[in-house]
């Protein structure tokens, strides 16, 4: 899906909400555990359920790990099961190794003949240039770089300052990534817990999609993430998993992550509005 | 395997050689092709005809990625191939992510009750302390961090200076994250091809064991990073892949392997004699 495309379903469904696939074999309802697949069934049920109010699915990589061969061959359906909607995926899998193994990292992921073929991948920066370049040549397809994370280790490293240009790291990493990617092929991570450093992001990176996670368990602000990291083009991609995934633990899990969904979509287009 | 067995192995074998399984389809020998499953059946050949001259095997995950479920499968086989050795098993997965997804990936690929069963992984720093503790929580487990990389975009982001302390940042890295770990518990990756920088990583970690990559068709030098960076429990892992992987693309690939081992071996012994 290339940026034309993921701005007109922005538009259409005026959401630009991203669902976390963080499907976890121990938090799925009870009543789905019994059956063959439960991790597949439970994504089904929830994509199923929130696809008219969603335009990405991020599923994270860990979490199908975590659960050996067959959680990655539910990862695989799950996948399958997202072709017949035009939604984005984008493989939650940070990524960043020597450019040999970052171009087969590339090709497991976003290659089209492969077996999961996703949209887009997140990559990790600290390996630099080589490691990061090989994401970028498929067409219509994007890499997403750790800038700024929503965690409490992003303070470790991410503010550490350049004593040349006095730029924190996530800065350069900004800049630097700049030379090698496009604003039709690359996104940043933001966390939305650091809404107040939006503003110097979008500075640096005036048109490039943020995709932006931290909004619901993690405490971020839907509106703040909007006042200083919203474009013209929308330019974000704002991400819930567990806020949506476990609004209920019940047979009526599906019904209550829709309701999730439907209301941060509502919440979305009041921000849209903004831009029209 | 704990630090004390890691180091009575290299003793016994004369060898901190590590071999990555790289194993790229596309160079396993043409014989080996025909076969039900040719990524495990190469494996295992390179593993019998090496395992006397090796302390540890280190799979490149995004080999096994790349080539989809009968990778993932091909790697499942290896690890349980290589359970009959005494032999340290290195993830080659540089994972990082927000604390609770880490743990999953720890799971994944630590947990004794898993399907990997790796005795260490190698994680990148970017996220910081919460993206690297959960690999520290098992027992005679290995988090091996990436400090200083072998490649050129190492010198992107690993390089820059701290303006409050003068720092580089993997210098920051190894400072920072011996609050984290002990050198019973975590590694660095320094390359090979940063042999130069030995002598201040070994300031600053003067026992942790060091991953180094780069030796061979890197350009890296066994013997620079022997002068810099052995301490007197040898405190190394020097990997080569490409250089025994494939020795020779014939039939006679398993016996050329064996021989660059040998011959990686027998340089190391040298190498142990002196902290002997």
């Amino acid at each position: 899906m290339n940026r034309q495309q993921l701005v007109q379903h922005i538009r259409q469904k005026q959401s630009f909400l991203c669902v976390g696939l963080d499907t976890d074999i121990e938090k799925i309802p009870i009543h789905l555990r019994q059956t063959e697949d439960p991790i597949f069934e439970f994504n089904r049920a929830i994509i199923d359920a929130t696809h008219t109010f969603v335009v990405a699915y991020k599923p994270n990589l860990a979490f199908y790990e975590a659960a050996g061969m067959s959680g990655l061959s539910a990862l695989k359906k799950t996948l399958d099961y997202l072709r017949q909607f035009e939604v984005l995926t984008i493989a939650d899998a940070k990524r960043g190794d020597i450019g040999n193994t970052a171009t087969l990292y590339a090709k497991a992921f976003l290659d089209p003949q492969g077996e999961f073929n996703f949209d887009a991948i997140t990559i990790a920066p600290y390996m630099g240039e080589d490691s990061v370049k090989p994401f970028l040549g498929y067409p219509d397809k994007w890499a997403v770089l750790l800038a700024l994370t929503s965690n409490k280790g992003s303070a470790d490293f991410q503010f550490m300052e350049d004593k040349a240009t006095g730029d924190k790291l996530f800065e350069k990493v900004l800049k630097t990534s700049q030379q090698w990617g496009t604003p039709e092929t690359m996104m940043y991570v933001v966390g939305a817990t650091q809404a107040s450093m939006l503003t110097t992001v979008r500075r640096i990176v005036p048109n490039h999609f943020l995709l932006v996670p931290g909004v619901g368990a993690q405490g971020g602000s839907l509106q703040e993430v909007c006042k200083y990291g919203m474009t013209k083009d929308c330019g974000l991609l704002v991400n819930a998993s567990r806020s949506i995934l476990y609004a209920s633990s019940g047979t009526d899990f599906a019904t209550k992550a829709a309701e999730e969904a439907r209301s941060l979509r509502d919440a979305m287009a009041k921000e849209l509005s903004a831009i029209q």
